[in-house]
């Protein structure tokens, strides 16, 4: 495949999970600071790792969070309870998967994480 | 509920997602070492996290198995990709979710991982 | 042991380090979060770690202050240094044990962790 | 040599890497934290570490950002890009040299970094 | 361009920066675990970022150590100093950007990264 | 103070902790691997952070064990339960740092770090 249809496929990736508004906004961002941020992004996070199978999209989404959760990455985490919505989770998963890496990561990374997916999970509906 | 009944149900947890040989090669292993971490593992991360609802096993580890890759943890990557399987995950599975990795963990941190899974997976089944 | 006395063990022991108010404050940040979070930390961190023996209460607070400032975790570095104050600690021993990370976390790990400690100590006392 | 050199190499040298007016900032927020912060970071990270031959500065400057996007450093990767600029970096250099981390510490520390890049870059020609 | 023109530049690429030998020694390992790994690797490590500008080969050698330095990542620490010799790097610059990580990440840091420099450089020449 | 002065005060320090012996087979190995990571350990981290005072040497040591523990640096985990024995620390207490970081950096870095201490404990005394 192309640069091109990768690039593609990652972007009717993003839009699926986060909507087509968010996946703009979000895109925006990545594009006002580096182009290339946003070429990579879309090509090969989305394009290439979110479209192989074998693991299921909600799967994957809660071991994302589960590894962001450990390395404490805010503004990915923020994205990612995101997309884990748009893929399916519940609430109560995205908050378990997080409480889960207690003993893995240690408490004070959970509740780094929590106050993020609480901001996002609380935002009025759209 | 008691310490103690934690501590039954974190065995038998244990004992079901590694089979009774390896969960007491792997107990003898903490016992030795210093008795207060089998013992607050048994309780507290066998019989209290991991026997907690909402998300089923399977998931919880390949969960775990994205946040060690991403932290790096040698002796628990390799007890979790035996738990793993013990939940039912398969060997691609086990991968995929280590190869998701790649771009929010980095590619290293992936290649360790493989490595530990690769000889756990290869060796000869008891 | 059962669940509900560790649970007010942890609570009567983070009402010693913090103070009632403080205790309660911090208390319900995680329940707004997450039920369950404030749940496990104070029925495992604050009644199953803290109140163990062998290392006391003020050397505790220190060798946790030297492990988050080089793993980075805002908000319990915050709630650590209070803590550490309630457990006997000066400003002097918060920052010498800050200082003393330069060279196995390295400058800029400290600098993070001074910035909170600063805030945190300079509060008007209540 | 003795430390009172060091100190004054080390204050010479952050001098011509960020101009007197942000090095007498930078150094007036490490003094109002901790004198002793202040003190060890001219003499040892700018006097004895900055001051070496071998690996010229803005290679220094690269290395060092790329290793501050890796572990998450906030107020050290303000600084750091500062510095670079001072050592003859361009906006180029220092968002390629964080893109390269992409695939060795992951896009969300990439992202992370690169806020932070974008905030100082944009902020007005003194 | 396509998946495999990329691949065929990352293949290149790895093997002017180690040899073909050592290039297929470290394909082999890769493609044993997993051949995906070794395709993304070849096609978006060394084929997409890699071969990019603005920053040349050396000096992305030298902060990609600097990193592995900091996140204590062992076998790509190994390759790394191989691909840096190749890239014209010095035992002297490679060495000299380690220590440079010591006000960064700590000297336990260095020391890790030392010790697996020293044992690659160290190796008969082939 | 001159270089060579805490050059001095830090090989004193050094072997106070660890014995004269031991100070030297480790002082050797960092020696020939990069002669000027001796020198800055000995002058920097032994001669200047670790003779300063407000915090005695048993706390820093167990502080420090607390953070390597964490950061999961191995040599200067081995060296470090070395050298907290010099300063007064009994295997329990050591231990008992490390187990106080379950909650804080997860389990598995526990697992981790007491192997490393197991090994170095059980050493034959000389």
């Amino acid at each position: 495949m192309t640069d091109e249809q990768h690039f593609q496929h990652g972007l009717k990736m993003l839009q699926t999970m986060l909507g087509e508004a968010e996946a703009e906004r979000i895109r925006e961002g990545w594009r006002n600071m580096w182009p290339d941020l946003e070429r990579l992004i879309l090509e090969f996070v989305a394009g290439r790792i979110w479209t192989r199978s074998v693991v299921d999209l909600k799967t994957r989404s809660l071991s994302t969070i589960a590894a962001l959760t450990a390395l404490g990455r805010t503004n990915a985490l923020d994205l990612n309870v995101r997309m884990a919505v748009g893929n399916g989770a519940t609430k109560e998963e995205i908050f378990e998967t997080m409480l889960h890496m207690a003993p893995y990561a240690g408490f004070p990374a959970v509740w780094d994480a929590m106050m993020i997916a609480t901001r996002v999970l609380n935002e009025p509906r759209k």
